[in-house]
């Protein structure tokens, strides 16, 4: 948090004004909201890997929320932004923070060399006893593997940022895979859900992540909408069939 | 916006994965979302200036009301940052979003060397006439100067983006000293405005800037409420006198 | 407001236990709230007959909103709700309180028996020289007329309630046909500003009476998904599309 | 959901106009929403006791939410009620959709005579061995007993409505003070759970009741704000200490 007085603004211990405007780049700056502290250069080219890579997906039900309601209260873009990041639960940014769980709850008592092939198993046979779905593995689209994987765990390893969270998402990947019969690749959410926790991000914050990201998408979102207008499209096909008119 | 197959994904024009994670920041990113480019190495460093300096304001209302959302409804971070991002309106957001209107309207029909201290007196005159306050100039807490402002434009100039917004906005700020007997310099909304206009971002979109940015603070917030919450002591402080209990 | 102490609590001067519950309807509540006192009994069944035009208006922006995020966050009913009612805007509330204000302005001068035909004039005047649409006339889809309009000024006749804002807005209609050339009858929201001006309620808060409505309405959505949820045909049907997958 | 053609609009198999408008009131608009069909008038004035009882709680933090919000985006009624409601969240809204799945799950394979000490046992016990507090009973204020309860439970009975819900709700409530060895009285969270399962309202709705009619609650907030803002004051009451100014 950070406070103010007639000269000086302060967060979370530095001078807004000395330290940071043109000193550090708002992905930086994210990180320092989120972990209290700056970020070395090897973590900033990480961090800002994962917040770039959940900006923008595309046509989801959150920027569509966000468009249409743009096109019922145009005047209010933060009302338009909200109502888009409202759709950011358990369904979606819930998958990073899921597999984020798991990983930081299967290593929390871990020594430093556990049995990843254990761990993992441990993990698939819980999920499987609970019938839950295993979060951060499969994707219904992107077949065979999801493209962001690869690039997010080369870039933590070039980084010196591809511990044990990304060994054992990996394994859990693999002992999956075995357990269910089919491949279940490591996906974009468990990749993020890793690598954050590699930089120490509690799990219970990396919806955050996913939050802060997706806010910049949005906003992306309404400009479209202010050039190029899809939302009374948009309306009349969802409006046209449940309707019957 | 982005569209995405089977194995590729892209974000106005770009290959998500081949040209975007692991080679632009956050804040690039965001300036894409905005401008639908990336910008050049100068605009990087003023565009995240400007961002940066939007992130947190202390415990404005907007991060007490962040706050006390995740008090009441903890399974929904997505819901604190959205109520918090509701009151970034015409209040706060609007301030940013006003300056660049009143700029970007005043030179919108000028040549290249306009009379900037003619273009304020008509700014100024205009406004008084209509009782309406001026965007970017004043400030009830930070004075004599906003310390932001003198950062901000010398930034802008080191980079090649102070012109011709820069120069109207502080020409205003002199002809409404003059016209209100008091220093009324440009405070940080106002150089936010005049900047932006800069970088070439329509009025219409700054507001969306104060939001994205606003975002990340507030998540920073919800972050310091896992840890040392302070949301039970804010509603008990209202309420006490409120409610006469 | 309300406050409350360990044996008692207080709803705008009344005791909530011994005065309100299994008193009033929800919907006297809901007068209460907006006017400071309960309705008498007319002003209670056309207050009611206001509300229960808002409630609901089938697959609109705003509920494709609520259902889609409420797909996306399924643990937060809360924030379904929101996201639907952030679309409650200019476009969509926006038009009760602008055909609110326009019968409460044009009449705030004038004396007990105004010539409405004149007014009226005025007002189509006014709006076309501006080139602004007329909030409460005309109708997209409900032709010749809207069904709503004669059963609200039927029911606030009955009553005592149809006065002379009512009057104003038949005038404005009537005048608005012969300067545009077509029929612009009185629609909806047009009837609910005239009758909401005749309970004395400002048009600032004609607004509020759109949202809580709604709100109501909503959760109706709300609960249909969690039975037959439409959402994910809703999200293929728009992104199939627009994605060009 | 309703649908709507040139001439008829339908909510849920009723016409609108013929049926709903001026003949019901907002309360049993909001049970067909709920339920799919109209109340009896039995049920009416339980549902509506119900309703009217979720109303308006004074300045707790969703209604300071509410406020903040509104005196920073002014232009957006919507926003302000909108952010009021996302504090609905499991703490607020989610104490009467415990009670109710509570209650529900216990019956919910027992005949029509079961042993209601047995079951409010074994509910107890589960709580008490994962630590988990039992929703609906006790209050930190209300003492040494809610009101509200008497009253509703009074109401419920007088219509006919309190059935096995209710008496299991004051089993759990002996048996809790029993284990706990401290008087645990139903709250009024605990009654409306109760009755409303009484209704035949499944639990994940319940919370939807406790939305809507805060939704009413916080338009009466903003209502004040426009008359007697608090928001300044309250901002100012909370930033002084928290900023250290």
């Amino acid at each position: 948090m950070g406070s103010s007085t007639a000269d000086r603004i302060t967060v979370r211990g530095h001078d807004l004004v000395e330290d940071l405007i043109g000193k550090v780049s708002l992905g930086d700056m994210a990180f320092l909201e989120l972990k209290g502290r700056l970020p070395t250069p090897k973590e900033s080219t990480v961090f800002n890997a994962l917040a770039v890579t959940l900006v923008e997906h595309g046509m989801t039900p959150s920027a569509i929320a966000a468009r249409l309601t743009y096109f019922g209260a145009p005047e209010s873009v933060q009302g338009a932004v909200a109502a888009g990041l409202l759709g950011i639960g358990d369904r979606f940014g819930g998958s990073v923070e899921e597999a984020a769980r798991t990983l930081q709850e299967a290593l929390a008592g871990s020594d430093t060399s556990p049995n990843f092939g254990r761990l993992a198993n441990q993990v698939v046979a819980s999920h499987k006893e609970r019938k839950r779905p295993i979060a951060g593995i499969g994707h219904p689209i992107h077949k065979p593997i999801d493209p962001r994987t690869p690039k997010l765990f080369e870039i933590a390893a070039a980084n010196g940022l591809s511990g044990r969270y990304v060994e054992l998402m990996s394994a859990i990947s693999v002992e999956a895979g075995r357990a269910y019969g089919k491949e279940l690749p490591v996906n974009a959410t468990g990749a993020i859900g890793a690598i954050a926790s590699e930089l120490e991000i509690p799990w219970q914050v990396s919806r955050g992540l996913a939050v802060m990201a997706r806010a910049i998408g949005l906003v992306g979102h309404i400009r479209e909408e202010l050039d190029e207008p899809l939302s009374a499209e948009i309306w009349s096909r969802v409006d046209e069939e449940s309707s019957g008119r």
